[in-house]
């Protein structure tokens, strides 16, 4: 199906191949009410793990950057994937979790999670994809990821 | 008191027994509007710690697998808590959120929140219990835990 | 502009200027709903981060105590201004997360992050100053932050 997200997702070459399927025993969004819970997405292409590793020894810079890039990717086709089910209108970003897999000594994490934040507001524009967040440095995260991030959606329509 | 969930957590074993005191100055549940949000729990079991220490190297594969039980199992109860206090009568998993204390060659995080996950989908059913999540490993909880779950559950009715 | 949260920190000495700006492309607070969504907040003051480093290993008793109260201080300041900008009367805390930098011995999380629940209730008294929450030790955080606290409150009136 098609919907403004994923006209806009694909004229942004955000390509759905990179979608990744749960991991587990859970679902890759919940919706309750007016909000939307996504599941913590990794940087998965191909239903495989792409990067894994420490970001600020194992990985390039530019390995990062597209661990960020995927991981959010998942995430917005995750949310597509809502708004068909239940013909959605129009989102607002409300909150967004990024864990880093990192060193002790990794403190750039602000800088790294705004190649999320700033796909989130060139998708959805600058007053519905602003949002809240926080991000963490992590000892491990699943599989040997380097990247975590979930988020809270809002329903406006 | 007995509702719909004490009568399900007890024919499962699942015994209020092990349900902790909140370790300091906040609440195990707050309900606002139609959200119960539940705190951080850990395996407590009669108000004693049961396990500490990481995951990945101090515990038992049996011992994580029952840290992850007695966290989901003090969810569980203090739900129950908010069901009794607000005469809920039927309730959404929405999210949950699990915290491994592991080091950081652990990589096993989504196999292990199974048990958690697939715990609360034997107590609500599928589409009641099934949920988004977020798992990640971090390196140190309070009191050493080797767990700890909190999370987000709907009002139905 | 001043309303009951901003008369109430100033009576507590909980002086603005130590609120920080957002470090990246985020918004320090989203409302949607009766929901108000609060970044992760460090301990700033006059826009600088006045602590960095490990909180039980590289900071003193009480500067990892004014780390707690510093973020606190921000995250309040934050809130008065959505109560500002949307006239809000009366605000329910909701759910804080506190994320530690810290060693993997540290485990006294609970103790720590009552010095910002306390502050909560003092501010806004035992019914609508009680929250749930979790706590736990990460490795890293932003620009080596010892703390970061984001937090989600209710719109009573």
């Amino acid at each position: 199906m098609s919907n403004f997200l994923s006209k806009k997702l694909l004229s942004l070459n955000l390509n759905r191949k990179n979608k990744a399927t749960s991991l587990a025993n859970y679902k890759p969004f919940i919706i309750f009410e007016k909000l939307i819970f996504i599941s913590g997405q990794l940087p998965f292409e191909d239903n495989k793990l792409k990067f894994a590793g420490k970001i600020d020894t194992e990985l390039s810079d530019e390995e990062v950057k597209q661990s960020v890039y995927l991981s959010t990717n998942n995430l917005l086709w995750n949310l597509n994937d809502a708004i068909d089910k239940f013909k959605i209108n129009r989102i607002k970003c409300i909150n967004l979790k990024g864990y880093f897999n990192c060193t002790e000594n990794f403190n750039n994490h602000s800088v790294l999670l705004d190649f999320s934040s700033n796909l989130l507001i060139k998708v959805f524009g600058e007053t519905d994809g602003s949002h809240s967040r926080s991000v963490i440095g992590v000892n491990s995260l699943p599989k040997g990821s380097p990247i975590e991030i979930d988020g809270i959606f809002g329903i406006l329509d």
